[in-house]
């Protein structure tokens, strides 16, 4: 690399990236010095964009642009009256993905949980309760994962609002869709058998 | 994605790198933002740094730093004798991680080509045989691609160092270590038995 220390200083961080090791390090910053204009300039800038102008929101742990208001939880419009529930900004990312939901995320940024220390007041808990309990909110669906961390979380927040008058969910647990009945762990073939589903007689 | 331009932007420009697309390209700005301070932010400062200080070399075509002189082709000691001669800086980079060739570096920028319409003067070919003659040099090592681009290239430079002193050489042909005969194409079965080697008889 003749030691240009700015190089062996990129390859180490993009090594860092998940995926991603000093060999393709190297490949994408070769792509990148072959296309300095169209590609290593405007990925500095958007790196630094992104940086500078994109946080969490405090309230309810969505991205957010730093200079203005929440879209998620501040001046909402009265337009959606469901908030679903979700671990990381990956979750939310995979659910609106899909489609399926229609309505305001709530980040809580973990779980609750004994091995990694984690407790309430490092997840935005306080202010999910605040939040459903202030807006015209009619449910609260629980979409955190199916770990033990992830339940204990579901049942701690289902808890908090049990003398509401809100409908609380959670994610229906069974066969994934594709999933072959011999290839599934002991875990989701029990819940199946446990949450199986009558079907109407014709 | 709740509309962010700043994350969309840069979605879309990592997904331009090789070996990634939008998927991953969501994973890794998840990981940076997971880690603004450890990933994010220097990051993009080595990426600034990068592109504002390293430059390609005009005389030999090698990376350097934009403020210092070339390690490669200036105030070179008398240390080493030969030149490598390469298409592009990954194949200098291929060829150093290998160990196998201590010398200075030249990078032609590409081949000579009449599809790519990539004339003589689009490459560093003038000023490699104006560092061969002035600097204490008494090989060229032409290591150019076993294509007919690369040939015709390395035939191109031979061509122009005939009337001097100057030992040329370049690269063997022949089976790759580790290639099975079985799965190797014509073309290096041919090279490979044209450049036979005598065994001594014992």
């Amino acid at each position: 690399m003749q030691n240009i220390s700015e190089i062996e200083n990129l390859i180490k961080l993009i090594s860092k990236l998940p995926g991603l090791g000093p060999k393709s390090a190297k490949r994408i910053i070769l792509k990148m010095i072959n296309n300095r204009q169209e590609l290593m300039r405007p990925l500095a800038h958007a790196l630094t964009e992104v940086f500078k102008n994109v946080i969490r929101c405090k309230v309810c742990g969505t991205l957010k642009s730093n200079s203005s208001s929440c879209d998620n939880c501040e001046n909402v419009s009265e337009k959606f009256n469901k908030i679903c529930v979700v671990e990381n900004i990956a979750d939310q990312w995979a659910i609106e993905s899909s489609s399926i939901f229609q309505g305001y995320f709530h980040i809580l940024g973990g779980t609750l949980s004994t091995t990694n220390n984690q407790k309430k007041d490092d997840l935005l808990i306080d202010s999910l309760i605040e939040r459903v309990k202030t807006n015209n909110i009619d449910e609260v669906i629980l979409a955190t994962s199916a770990t033990i961390e992830g339940q204990t979380t579901a049942f701690y927040i289902q808890n908090s609002l049990k003398n509401t008058s809100i409908k609380v969910s959670k994610l229906a647990q069974g066969l994934p869709v594709g999933g072959e009945i011999e290839n599934l762990d002991d875990g989701t073939l029990i819940s199946a058998f446990k949450n199986r589903k009558n079907l109407a007689n014709t």
